[in-house]
C-alpha cells in the first residue's frame, strides 16, 4: 500500500516475538500472564496472544472490557478503580464474562456490594510508591474494612492484591527498576503473609512492563499484567526494558518541507498522531520520537542524532545533522519510533502491517 | 444525559459568543475572517459560523478539507505545506471547491504545477520567527523562484503570503504577543510592498489566536485565520488571550478514588481524553488542567489551588487543598478546563452541549 499520510506501521514479527518473550518468561517463573490490552486495543492482535494460549486479559476501561467481551474474551480484569457510575455496564459484563474489578475505596466497594447479583472477583489496589492510586500497605485498617465488606456479599470474591509500580517508568536506569521491583515485592509479600491464611487462593498481581521485562526474581508473585511490551517504545528503551529492535510500531510520515539552514525537516505527523509524550535528551531538549528510514522489510536503527524536536497539531519537526539531512527528500515517507506506543496507537486507531494488512482497533 | 465516563462538555453560548467576538473584530478592522476549523472539526459547529455569514474556512489536512467539502463548504484553505503524496485528493478537492494551498518548497510547487488541471490558489508561507516552517522573509530569491514557477501555470494563482506567529503561544504576557505581532506585521508589510505592483490583489493572511484576540492594529493585513478562539483554553488564558469565562469546553470526569493524606483525587479521565499538554505552575509543577464543579448551567470559575498534576492513559490525578478536598466525592463528576482545547477535542471526537445535544466531529 502506498503511504500518503500518517500511518501506523506494525512489524508483526517483532510484535509476536515480544509476545512470545513474555509468554516464555511467565512460563519459566510459573506466573499467570494476563496481558494488558490497553496498549494495542485490537481483537486481531489479541488473537496473536490466543495463539500462545492466553485466555485471560487485563483492560483499562469498561468500554474496552465490552469490546473484548463482545469479541470472544471471557476472562477480563478491569484494572482501573471501580467507577460506580458505570454499574449497569459492570453488571452486564459480570453476566457475560468472568470479571475482576479493582477496589481502592470503601465507598465504591459498598455500593458495588449493594448492587451486584452476579459473581465477580475484586482485587485491592496497593500503592507501592507510584502514588497514582491504591491503598498504602500501612493502611491495614482500611484494607481490613474493604475485605470485611467484600466478604459480606456472596457474589463477590476477594481475589488478592494488585500493584502497578508505575514509578519504574521514571527510572533512570535498570538498577533503579530493580530496586523498585524488590521494594514492591517485599510489600506484596508481607500482605500475602498477613492474609493468606484466611484466603489460601489469594493472588498477588503486578503490572508494569519494565519489571516484567527485566526482572528474574518473581518470588511471591502469582500474576503479571504488562501491556506496553507488545510494542515497546523509546521510553522503555531509555530505561532499559527493551532494545531498538524490539520496538514493533513506527509512525510513517510524509516529508513536506526542508529547512537546510537549521537542518530541520517538516513531517506530516504531529501531536494528533504521535501524542505529546516526550523524553529529554542529554542537552535537555525535548525528543518526541526518533527517526528511521523505511523499506519493504520495515526499518532498522534510528538515524544518528536525529529526532523530533517539536510537534504541533499536524506538524512534526525533525532535527538532524548535515550528514543525515541529505538522506531525506520532500515526498519521502520516514518512520518515527514513538516515545509512548500506547498513546500513539490510541490516536491512530488502525495499524498497517509490513505485508499491507490493515488492523483495526476498538472504535 | 447522565454522565458516566469522560465526556466533553460544550457550552454553546460561550462558543457562539467567541465566534461573534471574532466576527465583529474582523468586521471592525475590515479583515476577511477564514476561521480555522481544526480546533472543533465539526460540521454542526461550522454551521454556527455560517449563521454569522462565514463562507470561507481554513483546515489543516486533506482529510479535513474533504470532510468539510462533503458537507457544504466550498471555499477552503488548506493551511499545511503541500503534501505532494496526496495529489489525487488535492485534484479531487480542486474540482469540488475553491481551494487554496500553502507552498513552502520549490520541489512541491514544481510537482503541483505539473499535475494540476483545475484552478487553485497558492499562498507562500512566511516564517516570521516561529521557525516551524515557511520561507524566511530574507529568502527573496527563493520566494521569486516559487512565484515564477506558479506564474507559469495558468490554473494556479499566486494568492499572497501567509504567516502563523505560533511563537505567541509561548509568550509570557500580552506585551510579548504585541511585539511578536508587530514584528510579523512589519515583515508582511515589506513583502506586500515588494510584490503588490505585480499582484494588486495580493492577500496578507495571519493566523494565530493570541494576535487575533488581543490586537487592535491590523494595518496591512487582509485576512485572519484563528482557530482556537472558538473554545479557547488555559494556555490562551495564561498568555492573556481570553478569560476563564470564555473557555467553552470542559472535560467531565467521574471521581473514582480519594487520597486524603496527600489531598489527591483520582479521576476517570487521562491522557487519552485530555492529551498530555501541560502548563507549568509557579512552583514549576506540571498542570494538565484546572478543575470546575459542574451544575445544570455548566460551570463557574475553577476551584482555587486545584489542578491536574498528572495524567496516565485513563487516570487524571487532581491535586487540591484541605479546603476544597471535601467538596468532591467519589461518584461525583467534575469538569477539567483543558490546557489545549484542540488536542482534547481531537481525542474526544464528540461534544455534549449543556442542553444534552450530542455533536459529532469528523470521523
Amino acid at each position: 500500500m502506498k503511504i500518503i499520510k500518517p500511518t501506523l506501521l506494525l512489524d508483526k514479527q517483532k510484535c509476536i516475538s515480544n509476545i512470545e518473550f513474555m509468554v516464555e518468561k511467565a512460563k519459566k517463573h510459573k506466573l499467570s500472564l494476563k496481558p494488558h490490552f490497553k496498549t494495542h486495543q485490537s481483537v486481531e492482535i489479541g488473537s496473536w496472544f490466543k495463539d500462545f494460549g492466553i485466555k485471560s486479559i487485563t483492560v483499562s476501561s469498561v468500554d474496552m472490557a465490552l469490546y473484548f467481551a463482545d469479541n470472544g474474551w471471557d476472562e477480563i480484569t478491569l484494572a482501573f478503580p471501580i467507577n460506580i457510575l458505570q454499574i449497569k455496564q459492570i453488571q452486564y459484563l459480570s453476566r457475560k464474562v468472568k470479571l475482576n474489578l479493582v477496589a481502592v475505596s470503601y465507598e465504591s466497594v459498598k455500593q458495588l456490594c449493594y448492587m451486584m447479583q452476579h459473581d465477580i472477583g475484586v482485587f485491592i489496589k496497593i500503592d507501592s510508591g507510584a502514588h497514582r492510586t491504591g491503598l498504602l500497605p500501612s493502611q491495614t485498617n482500611e484494607i481490613d474494612r474493604l475485605i470485611t465488606e467484600i466478604k459480606k456479599t456472596e457474589s463477590i470474591r476477594f481475589k488478592g492484591f494488585m500493584v502497578h509500580s508505575g514509578h519504574t517508568y521514571h527510572a533512570q536506569d535498570v538498577s533503579e527498576i530493580i530496586n523498585i521491583h524488590h521494594h514492591s515485592q517485599q510489600i506484596m509479600h508481607k500482605l500475602k503473609e498477613r492474609y493468606v491464611t484466611d484466603f489460601p487462593d489469594l493472588t498477588i498481581s503486578i503490572g508494569d512492563t519494565p519489571s516484567c521485562s527485566l526482572m528474574d526474581d518473581f518470588e511471591g508473585i502469582d500474576e503479571i499484567r504488562p501491556g506496553n511490551f507488545v510494542f515497546y517504545d523509546l521510553m522503555q528503551m531509555k530505561i532499559g526494558s527493551c532494545k531498538y529492535e524490539h520496538i514493533a510500531i513506527a509512525l510513517a510520515c510524509p516529508v513536506v518541507a526542508k529547512h537546510a539552514s537549521r537542518k530541520e525537516i517538516v513531517l506530516y505527523g504531529g501531536a494528533i498522531h504521535l501524542s505529546k509524550e516526550y523524553l529529554l535528551r542529554q542537552n535537555k531538549a525535548k525528543n518526541y520520537g526518533e527517526v528511521v528510514l523505511l523499506n519493504e522489510n520495515g526499518w532498522k536503527k534510528p538515524l544518528r542524532s536525529t529526532y523530533i524536536k517539536d510537534v504541533s497539531q499536524e506538524h512534526g519537526i525533525l532535527k538532524t545533522t548535515s550528514r543525515e539531512f541529505g538522506k531525506i527528500k520532500i515526498g519521502d515517507v520516514v518512520g518515527i519510533l514513538p516515545v509512548h506506543s500506547c498513546l500513539t496507537a490510541n490516536l491512530m486507531k488502525t495499524y498497517l502491517t509490513l505485508d499491507d494488512q490493515r488492523i483495526e482497533m476498538m472504535p
